[in-house]
């Protein structure tokens, strides 16, 4: 079960009656955010899931609408009693980007590390002190908290588009565990994916599993054109939140110039990819009603939601 | 006349209901902005007196809650088309960390000139390519746009206050003219405080001018405790804008700990200061309700308005 909210769905320029573009999710008790513009920390105190627990910051590109609520954001969580390393993710660029502006927050009680990256894929655990990025491998593939994919877009600036895996541990089969000998008491451990020596044995977990089960995966693609990758990239999506910075299909030119998407672009891209669910988001702020425009996503992909900030919505295991 | 308008009275952290501690002044067509903390820009577009015309930024210290604001601010001034350079005025410590912020904006269309100061008093004057800053003599003292004058406070970090005044040139008196022999088509220069050299002589102002007329005062004191040197600094201010972070007297010793004001002491500046009104902004997030500690500066100084979002007020010649 995975908790999230668009914190914002807004483009280009904070508005008064809309954020910045911003997502944040809740898993496990700990939180992760991805993108920060101006005010983003605003709408998240309207939210009310606390600021404390968030832990990994990742971050489709530099251009401000996306990153300079980070110094601010960051003092906040500091003053609400964070002690525990941050984890920022982001492409290329990034680390000069970030020396920059924490030169203004010199104070910070806590120690923020930059992971700059290109097209990836790792397991991150969560723990008491925030958390842990691993190499994603057979072993750890069904049994860490998150495998989080990046795939890079085509915008103005490097950027990248991330997707989150939330695994699903194979079925636990209490007969298989008795007829592969295994002793009650390492079930559990097993279970967790853990192999255990004992009694100068080594038991593997898969003597008491069986199967493979689909887990949750949510994928966030802002800001790019519509490229060829995307679709293989968010296969199988519960929800594809997507930019739709345009609504009307006479924005075209200005989508292709300014590298941007219109909704029937996104709505071709989540139809390409077999997603569930389509979230548009990041709206021109020239759009003031992007419901106006729904119809041209919906005829290409019918369960298309246009978002709102703090729209949120519950990803349970299918 | 001078219009101004209080963009947001809260200081700290931005919150939902109140934006961070920024005056915008308009004056001759052009805009001076002090101090500039996330979502400044926002309250701005609320306001709706444009971007493009900004010409100046005054930053009181380089705290989070008075200049995170300033990378998107600027951006959004360089998408409404400024090309004139911008000039930001602010305290020892601002040019290294007015580089780290601009690293993440590398993109502005127009230079900005970072000025670090101490304790001084210059001339300002607007021109159609933004501001010109001039040191203050005899000679454009009363016929200058506006003074800037700086004090250092005491704050946890370096920080300085702000008065500005509008020099009012004195009376033209035609008679004076007459009976010095001046031509009339030299009157309107002489008015204007330009001396002319007509037929191998020298004619000054002083021809043509009597008296002295007060022009107009402004204050804006945050963040500080109060110190001796304040009274002096806003003496005769028309509005004196002071920080007023806690209300309740109770507050005291974290007014003292965190170096900020009480109501009642800000009121004490006003009234040693003699000025005709205080203005109390900068009101800490706990304090949800500033009226209600209203009484602690009435009562020491009756002229005092607690400030509130977008309050906004013209100052005329006396």
């Amino acid at each position: 079960m995975l908790d999230l909210a668009l914190l914002g769905t807004g483009g280009s320029m904070p508005m008064p009656e809309r954020f910045l573009s911003s997502l944040l999710i809740k898993y496990k008790g700990r939180k992760i955010l991805i993108d920060c513009g101006e005010g983003t920390q605003v709408s998240m105190r309207l939210l009310k899931w606390g600021f404390k627990s968030l832990d990994l910051i990742l971050i489709s590109h530099c251009h401000g609408d996306h990153i300079l609520g980070l110094p601010g954001l960051l003092t906040t969580i500091g003053n609400a009693g964070r002690k525990e390393p941050m984890v920022i993710m982001g492409p290329q660029g990034i680390s000069n980007i970030m020396k920059g502006l924490l030169t203004a927050i010199p104070y910070l009680p806590y120690d923020v590390h930059i992971a700059e990256v290109s097209e990836l894929s790792i397991m991150v655990n969560f723990n008491d002190n925030g958390v842990e990025l691993k190499e994603l491998d057979e072993g750890n593939k069904s049994h860490g908290d998150l495998i989080i994919s990046t795939l890079e877009l085509d915008h103005s600036s490097p950027c990248i588009g991330y997707s989150l895996y939330v695994p699903r541990r194979p079925k636990f089969n209490p007969q298989k565990a008795i007829s592969n000998g295994v002793p009650k008491k390492l079930w559990k451990s097993l279970q967790e994916g853990k192999p255990v020596t004992y009694e100068g044995k080594t038991f593997e977990p898969s003597m008491v599993l069986e199967g493979k089960r689909k887990g949750i995966k949510l994928s966030f693609i802002t800001d790019t054109r519509p490229i060829a990758t995307i679709p293989d990239f968010i296969r199988g999506s519960q929800l594809f939140i997507c930019e739709g910075t345009y609504g009307d299909e006479k924005d075209i030119e200005r989508a292709i110039e300014n590298k941007h998407m219109l909704f029937s672009e996104a709505a071709r891209l989540a139809y390409e990819g077999e997603v569930e669910e389509l979230l548009l988001t990041h709206f021109s702020p020239v759009m003031d009603k992007p419901e106006k425009y729904a119809e041209n996503a919906l005829r290409i992909f019918p369960n298309t939601t246009i978002g709102y900030d703090r729209l949120i919505r519950r990803l349970n295991y299918p």
